[in-house]
């Protein structure tokens, strides 16, 4: 059995964590630790837990998890970085579901972040662990720089077109829609419910802090720098992705050519599912699993591709990647653990 | 493996059991069918299955299941008896999820559903299918009615005081709230998305159906007729059963009694947890499990019980109970399939 | 035109006093303040008004509203006592929302609130503000205090049955459910979006601070002392309060005396609809309105009525009763500004 | 006193009207009807309305409604040219809330609705009703096509960026997002309440026939042909539209050259609120009200202007602006009966 550490427990990717570890045939979660609960019982910190896991929570220090095969880390940005390090070090495997390890350039981080990196050296040797484009690199890691929500949902809808040369590479809008967990378990007047239900709002318009992320990967698949605008919203629902993706094709397509090149790019894919104009997804088709689906529609009359992607944003958003990940670095089945858990409605 | 059959797929329980059976180690879905849709793939009908199963609908025939070691079936009340009777009588093990099998006097069935019954003989001897009350007979039996929803709620949240003889039993008030699956997939003007979100409504009060159904077990508890006064209401979410019932206690009695009584009651019991005033049941806790969450609370000042009882109403009120009870029918540990199922938030 | 002030104007009471001040006819709301916001436009406190005032808001200092007709005290509990005191000596009209003046018993005050209380020896002649029963008073009085969500809607849907005296009163058994702006501003974890949204909680049952009000009510209805059992839920919806009254009859009733009851005790108030059991009341059906609809159901079976009652917890239940308050004290058309403000759905 | 009528008063934009003319000082509803209800009393129809209303409902035929001074047409396409035909010849001024009139192209029609037209004639005469754009006209018209709500927030959005000529009008992607009501009163598996709630779905991808609408608009607007990408998306909530609306600049502009844009093109218009990147709208700020609020964004890194522009769809988007239109055709003041009504939250 695989001896699993979570460090940073309290928050939802965390608890989603709990939820998939615990589910999972080949892993026995050793440690878990978080900033303010240290001491107590993880059923306490997280109510739908109890009488599901005995374990109590130790205090965040990279000591204690010198003995797990691997270590996920959940902390805010630029507290990653240090454990990643000492965590290492010590032989153990790490996958950083948070910020720091993302971007490879460090001006860029700097940039974006508005913060120091306590492991510069690290960045341009990171894997970002989106298995379905980097799963050699993955394989052989033991650092993973484990996606960004909005990315994943991005780079795996427009991955297959830019890679075959087919679009335009100026003229990508990303319009992503978000629920609330994507804004975490912090209490703010945004995500307090009487505003936030039955409402609807965009937030960083062209400012956020995926942009970068999204950039990089976008580029390293185009063979070319590319620059994109990407407008996040916030709706109404607690689980869920969907980015409506408009690009601009080179020349002429049609729906079939559109179609094979997707079929192809991904039809060793287990966790991609592709749909179409006449079954557009919804978020709720991949509520609670490692999905993501995607519909790529030709525009005739405008000329112009929109792709439809939809994942939920904690699973393979997050937990469910980072789960993936780890099946792929310690040579377990690469969907164990992940196979059956859409829950519908 | 055990071979399952499902006949009436196509709403929410028949859903609910295709997620849990999926996931099942020791069963392999065999058959499943339903009215509307025979011929069809599994994953058209219910499209968040797209790759998780190859199933193809066939006709609603009693016949195309009889080489299953056992049936679920989830079709409406009045169809069942017959399918039930024809299944049995070929050898194959049944699980009622409707409420044809469920009362046993058949004058209070005729009274409350208005309708003959094609299978009046076999009322006698169904066993009711709350494990939690009835696991030997359930054990033994090759036909079980499974609970409703409501009553499985009010019955575990009431059990141990009628079973203690605490209570005054002319004073049982259940007053339930229900989120809109319960009221199924067919579509009404009330589950109307717009008329129902933000929107809270009582519907049938004491005149819902599961009246007779919760007196029964009650009466059977008590060693006395039951009668209660059941008040059921819509909530706008979509899964999850809060039952809040309020009992006079005979005489007075402590806090400290009320949960010895309940935990001597539960003790053996894994899908029941009990939780106090200070931490009252969310349904959100049980959300996706088979769980029910009992809090009682002691009300000094009125000398009453008032009991929260929380279940997933597609679990526990009713597929993951249907699971339960095949786990016990068929030699299965009890819990298989069924214990790390619960998704938050 | 009437010159209103309002202290306490950031939460959810004062921004609803707002909207129907904006548009009663008679009314130029003059002076407005909170703690937190002095000094800044009410448009941007509240960003939903811009263009619709240019008010600025100025310190919580009594002296600041000597120049009103009357004032609107929207302030946590134990903060308005004082206020009032020197607001009253000025000789201006106060309308108290929150729970001060509520209790004419200073004992039962510090019991429930284990607070000392700034101006005891008012209590006994503030007028309780429930114009369906107090008219008379509160049309003489200077010193309104406001009743509370749960109470207004527990006691319209009693009153007739007390005041007929065609009740047990040691039977009733009141089951609240609100939406989540009954809960306030104030973000807590109850209230966080994820954590509330698709989810459904009981909280302080049998322990509720509304409890001693209603009794209080009912008490002076009845003319005996009546305690009650009354259990607050938190629903998934902004706006609304649904009670469940359950009450055993003296002797047995028929549903025309029920209903008879009933339409003589409402048959002059505009804001009090009566439905019933085939038209069972909605909370939608009065968002945003100062309506209150009862539905009275007679169970045969059990010998219980069941009492649906139903309002919108910041109109009726909070600032349109204040608004129908003021209309009675300042001689103004009771229903002025009050009447066609459902919005649906 | 206005005499208004409404044909169509069954649906959601039925309802508004009634609730906005209800309230209106200078109208009074005069008649009403719909297919399904004639004979019955409205507030049978919409249970809200009880106690606000006596009217019954008439069938519908021109003749009943030909002593109206205005009438408003909120019938299914297709459904209204024949009316709106015989009121005109009566005299009667006309609103068509649906999309019979708002083409004048009458190849553009048949091509996007796939149908016939019933007064083909009338089209290149019809005013589009949209005040901000079209105010002169709608004063001296007696027949107005109501814009569509999609549109509405479109248009108002990219308005003052295509009169001045700043942006390339071949870059124009608009993802729209709408609540539920959008799609209307009939039931539908998609807005079923738990196939919808806690859910996000794309639907009709670049195929939506609101598409040649907004074309038509934004192509008088340039003064040169112009094609859009349109993208509409159903959100989980009742209420409100939010666009956000990405488009190329022509070279290089700043912030505060796109505010001053904004801001002189709208500087006379009550109901467009300007807003900015730091305070995005949100839907529920426009609840219930005829409010359009646009926030212009400057994109440095991409050379992209960002419009986020959010209406209730009920009211801005369809009744309320069909009030602002009557308002202006019949002389009465054009913020009459639609000043103060934003509900929040």
């Amino acid at each position: 059995m695989i001896k699993a550490g979570i460090i940073g427990v309290t928050g939802y990717t965390g608890s989603e964590l709990l939820r998939l570890l615990l589910n999972h045939p080949q892993v026995i979660i050793h440690k878990v630790a978080s900033r303010s609960n240290a001491g107590q019982p993880v059923s306490l910190v997280h109510k739908h837990l109890l009488g599901q896991t005995d374990l109590v929570e130790c205090d965040i220090d990279a000591r204690n998890f010198t003995d797990c095969d691997v270590v996920f880390l959940a902390v805010p940005h630029g507290a990653s970085s240090a454990l990643a390090k000492e965590l290492v070090a010590a032989g153990v495997k790490v996958i950083d579901l948070g910020a720091d390890m993302r971007l490879r350039d460090i001006a860029v981080y700097q940039k974006w972040y508005q913060a120091e990196h306590a492991w510069p050296e690290i960045l341009p040797q990171t894997v970002y662990g989106l298995p379905e484009l980097y799963r050699e690199e993955i394989v052989k890691s033991i650092l993973i720089a484990n996606p960004g929500c909005y990315p994943t949902s991005a780079i795996l809808g427009l991955a297959p077109l830019l890679k075959a040369g087919m679009v335009q590479t100026d003229s990508i809008v990303i319009d992503s829609k978000s629920g609330v967990t994507g804004a975490g378990k912090t209490l703010t007047p945004q995500s307090h419910f009487p505003d936030m239900n039955d409402n609807l709002a965009a937030y960083k318009i062209g400012a956020h802090r995926h942009t970068p992320e999204i950039e990089q990967e976008l580029s390293a698949l185009a063979g070319e720098p590319v620059l994109v605008t990407f407008n996040p919203h916030l709706i109404p629902m607690n689980r869920g992705i969907l980015s409506t993706i408009t690009v601009k094709a080179k020349g002429t397509l049609s729906q079939k050519v559109l179609d094979d090149c997707y079929q192809e790019f991904y039809r060793h894919e287990y966790f991609i599912r592709l749909r179409n104009q006449d079954n557009l997804p919804n978020t709720k088709w991949v509520q609670g699993s490692n999905y993501c689906d995607i519909a790529p529609v030709w525009d005739e009359r405008t000329g112009r591709i929109i792709v439809v992607s939809v994942i939920d944003n904690l699973v393979k958003g997050a937990s469910g990647q980072a789960v993936q990940n780890m099946n792929l670095m310690l040579g377990v089945e690469e969907t164990s653990g992940l196979k059956y858990n859409v829950i519908y409605p």
